[in-house]
């Protein structure tokens, strides 16, 4: 996919049709209503040492969780129980971008990649951590620019290729408390922090990575109306993954991170396991 | 948990209950109608030396996917598009126990731990792969049995601790035609192989192992009525992997498999993407 000339595509058809969260909000309730087996990874991960622990990046799934609309959250329903049917199962009834999920590029792009026949090789990948808590406690519209991965690659190195670079913004704390989650004075906005435009674009031309993470409802921050990060990303082929938890877990460590995203027929992303395996 | 004294509970009540298929089978259609961060990992995963692949052990998660009831696949929804809408998701309705999934203790044992609970260092192990298909191919009901373990140990030494032990009997092959799968000859029964009572009981007695999977619809062959396997698993504190894809592409090689199943909450399992990271 050449992925400037899709994002120009999509990025003329947003301004030409109105491309905005009413888009969203016209489809609110939501709720209340032979591929490839094998694939290369990165040499780099040949040189992985000691992965002795596990550190788990996904929040539960729940009803009670925060999303990007309001009442957009999944229904689950008890089958059977143990007592009295001898074995216990539940039923969901789910939208693909709830919870710790995943944005496959066919979520922004009409005819990429769905999550199903998406390379898996993808799905593994070294960790990035950019930490812009500081300036997120000041100002919940805050965003990851060039400047923020200038200065990680300065006390790191550059980015490595293949990464998965994740935002922290401290959201995740929030977790347990929608409204202040949503960042939603009460007004129906939403403000919590994402990925600059500049920065997703330049992660994206001038560095080799698999895809972005944030800890929040959304890759671009709370206040966007254009998504420029989502078209970037999903035009690019990258993946991003919304809502991660405990990212300060494996700040500073050496972790590859799996994606456990299941694989949803014809999906636009889904809810997944995001693991991580640390060394050291 | 007292695992015997556990599975000596479910036993009797299953006994007294008649605990048997039918009692899926009167809830057939049904789709139609704080915890700890990081978990240590053995320290074997520290000899981990080159893993430069990935192998994908999941199945498409599908509404034509083979299911252990008839009709009991998910329901996938359009719920917007990218045009007109800007973007893509659908909406899923889904039991726990669908396309390549996790049963967790909680699925047979009242009060035992569900998914979003569960020790995440369980969910990286590394893999053995037993292969029955030749005996599978003659009989379907064909069983993992303890000298199928030890003829796989003799070759290969003694099962590794934190193993995720695989039954490989061919039958993935299958997963697109869903009377083959089911090995429902058109009398409603069900045939196809599974590990046998005695083998899972030295699984979980004899050796020390996460869990196990099996590329078939039920850990116990079709032929069960009285589910010895998912009993002495769960009763145990293990997990069992149904519908595992690919197992062919890692049998005797070196290979970490990460059981990438989202955190449902007080689930009894759920979808998976299951990947193995591959060694050499």
């Amino acid at each position: 996919m050449c992925s400037p000339e899709v994002a120009k595509v999509v990025r003329e058809r947003a301004a030409r049709d109105g491309f905005s969260r009413r888009n969203f909000l016209k489809f609110g309730g939501m709720t209340a209503a032979g591929l490839a087996v094998a694939s290369a990874l990165p040499m780099r991960l040949a040189r992985a040492q000691a992965m002795n622990s596990v550190v788990d990046l996904s929040h539960v799934l729940s009803p009670d969780g925060p999303t990007y609309l309001p009442n957009e959250g999944p229904i689950r329903e008890t089958v059977v129980k143990v007592n009295p049917d001898g074995f216990y199962i539940q039923r969901w009834t789910i939208g693909e971008h709830t919870g710790t999920h995943v944005d496959i590029p066919a979520h922004f792009v009409d005819g990429a990649e769905t999550v199903d026949v998406y390379d898996v090789g993808l799905l593994v990948s070294p960790a990035v951590v950019i930490d812009i808590s500081e300036k997120a406690a000041a100002e919940p519209n805050a965003t990851v620019e060039v400047a923020d991965i200038e200065a990680w690659e300065a006390a790191n190195g550059e980015i490595p290729a293949g990464a998965l670079v994740f935002m922290y913004s401290g959201w995740d704390a929030k977790w347990n408390d929608v409204p202040a989650f949503r960042g939603d004075p009460g007004d129906g906005s939403l403000n919590f922090p994402g990925f600059g435009a500049e920065a997703s674009t330049f992660l994206v031309e001038q560095r080799d990575i698999h895809g972005i993470g944030v800890d929040t409802l959304s890759l671009d921050p709370g206040n966007s109306s254009t998504f420029d990060t989502h078209v970037t990303i999903c035009s690019a082929g990258k993946y991003g993954i919304e809502g991660v938890a405990n990212l300060s877990a494996i700040m500073g460590k050496s972790a590859t991170v799996v994606v456990g995203v299941p694989r949803y027929e014809a999906g636009s992303g889904g809810p997944a396991r995001v693991l991580a395996l640390v060394e050291g």
